[in-house]
């Protein structure tokens, strides 16, 4: 086990830092302060795998024309409370905190809405989106495709993507905010356990010979990671998929497959004005009932207390807060010699 | 291994037996046959835990007044295309199927329709919802909470349902329709694997001396059967029973357990109408280059060939529909004999 060097930086000089890279590739300055201040959110978050240490990877796909940083959204239809808009290939997070706002803005008019945005890019943390949402009283409910990155049950050809989905609840500042990709492990994760030479705690894939195995790096080559529960998780994929690109107009991981690079995904973005059925009080009563009855499950002997999903990031996130955000010093060096 | 004496029935007999069953109960003729009906069609369809398997528990709960003949679902609130219903305890997959059928038309009025059903019972098989809604030409999400059933990750405390989740989309005749729990296998899978003396082909549960089993009567004494992906399956059941009660106005799982029986869930049905996206033509077109790229995936030595969700339903059902629907004869006996 190895393990990193590490420096706390404050979230501004992240976000000056990080601005300072995207104006040097074509962000006007607005723009770059909101992807930077995303990514230093995400990271702050304790997301690091799609905090700053994706950053590099970010600017190396508008380097090579992938993500378009002067690109805008725009609506191309409008069923109502669903619209479909085209992200026309701009950059993910800019593109998906657009669709989200109008996924909200459309909620507090009809109750419901529905934003379907294709030809974007990654979002990088899907929860980023739950977090705003949330945060303008909505419930959340969203996902996206990605590259072709796991096999469909009983097969050995990477077809499926690992499909990130989103699920929040707003309460206060202390929403309840899901976001888990289809693949047991995130390929983040994957690679960050075979840097430090650690083994997964459970069966995360299948290696080249096709067994089950806990060596990061062995599923890495396969190319097979374990969707969750098996034929589920392969199935959540593949509707998750199907539905997305149905109602964006967009691309399929089918299709996104046979490029040569991830880019022009489909996303969906839903809110519901849960605000309506009985106000925002009942709400967080509800939701709040079933997190003390979480906490009060009995741990198991090798298990810890039971919590709700976002509960975790707030204790990060104020622990970051208060003593800076930690940041690999290679990511930074890295980052610092960018543009 | 024990097999089952089986017996091959017709759709028509086995929709008149139930029927007598459920008018000698309470039911007036018409809903006696529209409740039978949706029993024949899941045994049909080869999801006979939640068929006629089912029936003679759904009978004693009719008898011990916790599934109500008479009732009839009652809209109690309306945010445009979002409703608000009661299902005031009546008979669960009539509700359902009065619930899905309001969320298509109030799709087909808005592009989106959300019925919320609080107050409900337990929808049998969540499939039907599915194949009920892509049916008539809808994209569909439904979910339904349950008795809790599943421990949070990290605890031994039974806190959480499993929590089926329903994904569908249309295709004419072969529409997309996921149905899953959030727990990796149903207890009446493990109940049926028991019955059998059968190993489940992988760990489903912890045993009651905390070790990873897959022995089902080791799991089904612990009632701790493993979520979906550990973790992430716990928090997709969490949230979607937070967001269910939230949505409907109704009962958690939490509550339900307060409960001697499970009964009064709250259950959610989304439909977009996803014709108005390019016309059903562009959909099916979509679907189909997704399902032929599965069909292509290269089988593993121990696989079979990829699928999409829905797609071996067809073949069950068209099997059944040739040579009779194959009921275990002591089910068919118990049936015979009820009311």
């Amino acid at each position: 086990m190895t393990t990193m060097p590490m420096v706390r930086l404050s979230f501004d000089d992240i976000v000056r830092e990080l601005s300072r890279v995207l104006e040097a590739v074509g962000f006007t300055p607005g723009k770059a302060r909101r992807s930077a201040t995303l990514f230093a959110e995400t990271h702050q978050d304790g997301v690091t795998s799609h905090g700053l240490n994706r950053f590099p990877r970010f600017v190396r796909q508008i380097k090579a024309g992938i993500v378009r940083p002067d690109a805008e959204p725009v609506k191309v239809a409008s069923f109502g409370p669903w619209e479909q808009w085209d992200g026309q290939l701009g950059p993910g997070n800019l593109n998906a905190t657009i669709a989200t706002a109008r996924a909200v803005a459309l909620a507090g008019e009809h109750g419901l809405g529905l934003v379907a945005l294709r030809n974007t890019n990654h979002w990088m943390r899907g929860g980023s989106y739950g977090w705003q949402a949330a945060g303008a009283g909505m419930a959340f409910i969203g996902w996206t495709n990605t590259w072709p990155n796991m096999p469909p049950w009983g097969t050995v050809s990477s077809k499926l993507g690992n499909t990130p989905v989103i699920v929040a609840i707003p309460r206060g500042d202390a929403p309840v905010v899901l976001d888990v990709a289809m693949s047991q492990f995130s390929y983040g994760k994957m690679e960050m356990q075979q840097l430090r030479g650690e083994m997964l705690p459970m069966p995360g894939g299948v290696d080249t010979q096709g067994q089950l195995s806990v060596d990061p790096g062995e599923i890495l080559k396969s190319q097979r990671p374990l969707p969750i529960g098996y034929w589920k998780g392969a199935g959540l994929s593949m509707v998750f998929d199907m539905l997305g690109a149905v109602l964006a107009g967009g691309k399929t991981t089918h299709e996104i497959g046979q490029q040569r690079d991830e880019y022009g995904l489909s996303q969906v973005f839903l809110c519901v004005d849960v605000s309506r059925a009985g106000g925002a009080d009942a709400v967080s009563r509800i939701v709040g009932a079933v997190a003390d009855d979480v906490h009060a499950a009995v741990p198991a002997p090798d298990g810890g207390p039971g919590r709700y999903p976002g509960e975790g990031v707030l204790r990060v996130r104020a622990e970051n807060q208060r003593l800076g955000i930690p940041v690999d010093v290679a990511v930074w060096d890295e980052i610092r010699a960018l543009a």
